[in-house]
């Protein structure tokens, strides 16, 4: 298959060029009208892939030896170029994904997306992110230092700029850490993608890093996927999509022993005590609709599961939701695909014995589908919990009517999730349950939150986006919140006995760049007065 | 195949009992006469390995409700036991292994162990392992918590008692974080590991935590290790020892997408520039002979590669290591097996094309083998520079001779390692080979010495005693050093939105354990003036 139109080009080596005998093409959709657009991008194939690998492995050798501070320069400009183009990008944006211009992609996601890069920037001025430990005793010496190779983004469809692969939380930790990366840009925005990289290397060229710090390609064939991770170039792979996208691509990473960071699917259990629904039913509901059509809910900590207590209190919340469901019109989705998937799970979680209450049916014009509950008693989740936990990535939602006291049982059957919620009495009536259910969710959970719904993932250094399997691959990281997201692309490095001359700033004696540094057992950012002996004799 | 004698009971549930059904038997050796030891240990079938499993969730559950301060109870209560039962337990040690009695097991090793339990408990008490972070604006909160099910620890053989599975670094940082341990014991020395067992039972016993806080198995047969590892009260696996042991048990965890740390082979470079060797040649020999025989050469941080300068400054040093090692008796190796792969390692350098400089012969009486050099210029090393990383893992080291200009090169073509070693002139004459070699050395290496020898991983907060693969399979972590390596047996969790009173006291406003926090920004131990509004209107 041989490219028949023109292809925008890739961005490789610092300089954007065609690809290199692409195997093929693509182009976006306006999922609104759901209608092709114009503009077609390459495909790439291997030729780009090692093109790119090669630029990126010279990048990290650069970058290893530049002052972190270009970094930060670079972090800085990247923003600001991001603000000046804003209703350039936001409207792109907004064409691909059928993403609302308001308040998301404006007023939410475009600032969060300058935030996260100027809260980056910051943390590498600061160097929270390196945690430097001095054993003066000892003369030892450790901090964060970068992986030495690229870290590969793969960017997921939901975000198109806050989690870009060239702008996005990912992208901004690798490169605040030190690493160049190599983006594949999610294939249904490659307009907004390229927009992006156009800004990024702009401010690239102007805070004297390489400018191969950035390499994009659009799309590959996944069959290229387990040559592409297994070179030497790459240090680190990062993911934000489906489980089995994800896991595909983890296999890849784990025969070639490279890290793998993903952040994949999670239903969110919302538990509602009894106690919340009898003081602020209506309220509740309010937020449940808010956050379970948010961007039509295409949002990984979108709340797909609510357990409520069964009886007259559980029934009434379910009637003022379905209420609200019913009366808000459906949102977009992001393309036929995901419409296609978000039917085919509430299809199986009819099958396993839920019941609509209201939706499950296709809206026009584009790709919409409506707002969803579906229903299902304690008893028969707990027959077969898994098929109940099926993600369904859209504005779906299973309400689970336990009895009270059979929540626990509910919760212990859980999977991991980014995040778990409960809903309590604003006094002490719910504190026994409350009780029991935290004690259970938080091995299960990243984020346990109270009293407001999941959809709340800020860019704080407190933030844990991120969770037990089948959430992600490991419980330790998380993909947003700074500076913890950024030490996923670090490697721990120790300097043993050497000179202080010859240290990095951020270890020496005198600590001249006036960082946080654990220094024999206390967070100090004062120097070291006088200096160990050398254990060299 | 069914055991034949009577065999010494598992430790399972907080009790031992004889193992269950086992398909077979093991007995240690006393490698300095290579002569059969008495006593017999089960080798453990899916029965035993199923009581454990499930004996850990429920202590996994029970630990998550205790205060950490019987952790820290625990852990200082064991350290007085191994103090109490010294003798007993290198002497024990000293006939399994063959390693000398002094210094190496009674006044380093003990003490290690002992201090690293001590360490671990007063990280449990200041809780430095947990990381507590406020965001306070937001009222998010994260900490590090205990991931809810059991770490399996796979001990080594060549040190056991700071790298037991029962009593080393991985047990002490799993269990500071909460977690209970199912320890594979080494094979090799299972009467060490029983009466290190014997001792943490009777520590658990007296410090309220599960009993089964520690389950131990002697041995169980490999193609056990997918549905052990898999199993759902498995939260995570460590490993210490060799790369396709590892990679097997790496192999299982990835398939069931459990986070699994791994610390596998290392040659441990040292580059002595010609400065260093104009300088001080003979106290380089010295020191070099101390690292490379210490514990027969059996440590993961072996010098087992030198990169020495071309022409009579390096052919001096040669000459003087060479007196040295032959000098020096021949130390025991751990095992029949370990002596073999080591004539094997020895004969495949040997056939890549390096040349026996002295030694290379087995030795009696038991399993001993001569202090061995061996010798290859640059050029050869460059053209097949895998076959030369290969692993001795005993009193084994080549040399590479190699013109300093072409000493850049030989750097590049190493494979990541636990460390790197520089030595260098004391005052500027080796400076720019010195940069040239840190800068390439630096993202290959956990740990960059200068002007002394690798084998010296110190339990210190500053210390990284792992690497980039082929060392172990994540640069980002450590298997030694507190509270790093304890982090490694951690989920990220974070409380959002919660009233204070619910809050674990850790990330309450008043830091009633008056820990180090981040708080907004700052590292402190006071508490919060005021609190936020809580965002749940």
């Amino acid at each position: 298959m041989q490219p028949t139109v023109r292809t925008h080009p890739v961005l490789i080596g610092g300089r954007w060029r065609p690809s290199l005998a692409p195997p093929g093409d693509l182009h976006a959709f306006d999922p609104a009208r759901g209608t092709p657009l114009e503009e077609r991008y390459p495909i790439s194939g291997w030729p780009d892939l090692e093109a790119a690998l090669s630029a990126a492995q010279a990048a990290a050798e650069r970058l290893g030896q530049l002052p972190a501070e270009a970094r930060a320069e670079f972090l800085e400009g990247y923003a600001l170029r991001l603000e000046a183009n804003r209703e350039r990008l936001v409207a792109t944006a907004a064409q691909e994904t059928g993403l609302p211009l308001e308040p998301r992609l404006n007023s939410n996601e475009l600032p969060r997306t300058v935030d996260q890069l100027r809260q980056a920037a910051r943390a590498v001025r600061e160097r929270t992110w390196t945690q430097p430990v001095l054993d003066t005793a000892r003369n030892l010496r450790a901090l964060r230092g970068p992986l030495g190779g690229a870290v590969l983004v793969f960017g997921p469809n939901n975000f198109p700029l806050a989690f870009n692969a060239v702008s996005g939380s990912d992208f901004a930790g690798a490169v605040a850490a030190g690493n160049p990366v190599i983006a594949k840009g999610h294939p249904l925005h490659p307009a907004t993608t390229r927009a992006l990289a156009e800004l990024a290397l702009e401010a690239l060229l102007g805070s004297g890093l390489p400018a191969a710090t950035l390499q994009l390609v659009y799309h590959f064939p996944p069959e290229l996927t387990p040559a592409l991770v297994a070179h030497p170039a790459v240090a680190c792979v990062s993911f934000t999509g489906s489980r089995a996208a994800g896991l595909a691509i983890k296999a890849a990473a784990d025969r070639a022993h490279k890290p793998f960071y993903a952040e994949l699917s999670s239903v969110n259990p919302v538990f509602v005590l009894p106690g919340a629904l009898e003081e602020r039913s209506e309220r509740i509901a309010d937020e449940f609709l808010a956050s379970c059509t948010t961007g039509s809910g295409q949002l990984c900590t979108n709340p797909g599961l609510v357990i409520l207590p069964s009886g007259p209190v559980g029934e009434r919340f379910a009637a003022l939701a379905r209420e609200r469901f019913e009366r808000q019109a459906p949102g977009v989705l992001l393309s036929a695909a995901g419409l296609r998937s978000l039917e085919a799970a509430v299809q199986g979680l009819i099958a396993a014995g839920a019941t609509l209450l209201t939706g499950g049916t296709r809206r026009q014009p584009g790709w919409r589908y409506s707002n969803t509950l579906l229903r299902v008693n304690a008893r028969a989740f707990l027959e077969a919990p898994e098929a109940f936990q099926t993600e369904a990535f859209g504005p779906v939602s299973l309400l689970v009517f336990a009895d009270p006291q059979r929540m626990p049982e509910v919760a212990r059957a859980l999977e991991g999730n980014l995040t778990g919620t409960i809903y309590a009495h604003s006094g002490e009536r719910d504190d026994a349950l409350h009780a029991a259910l935290s004690a259970l969710l938080r091995p299960k959970v990243g984020r346990l939150a109270n009293d407001h719904m999941p959809t709340s993932a800020r860019v704080s250094a407190a933030m844990q986006h991120g969770g037990p399997f089948p959430a992600t691959t490991h419980p330790g990281f998380t993909a947003v919140g700074i500076p913890a997201s950024i030490t996923r692309f670090t490697a721990l490095q120790c300097y043993d006995n050497w000179r202080d001359s010859r240290l990095p700033p951020e270890l020496q004696d005198a600590n001249p760049l006036g960082i946080w540094r654990w220094v024999e057992g206390v967070w100090t950012r004062e120097g070291v007065n006088g200096r160990a002996q050398s254990r060299s004799k």
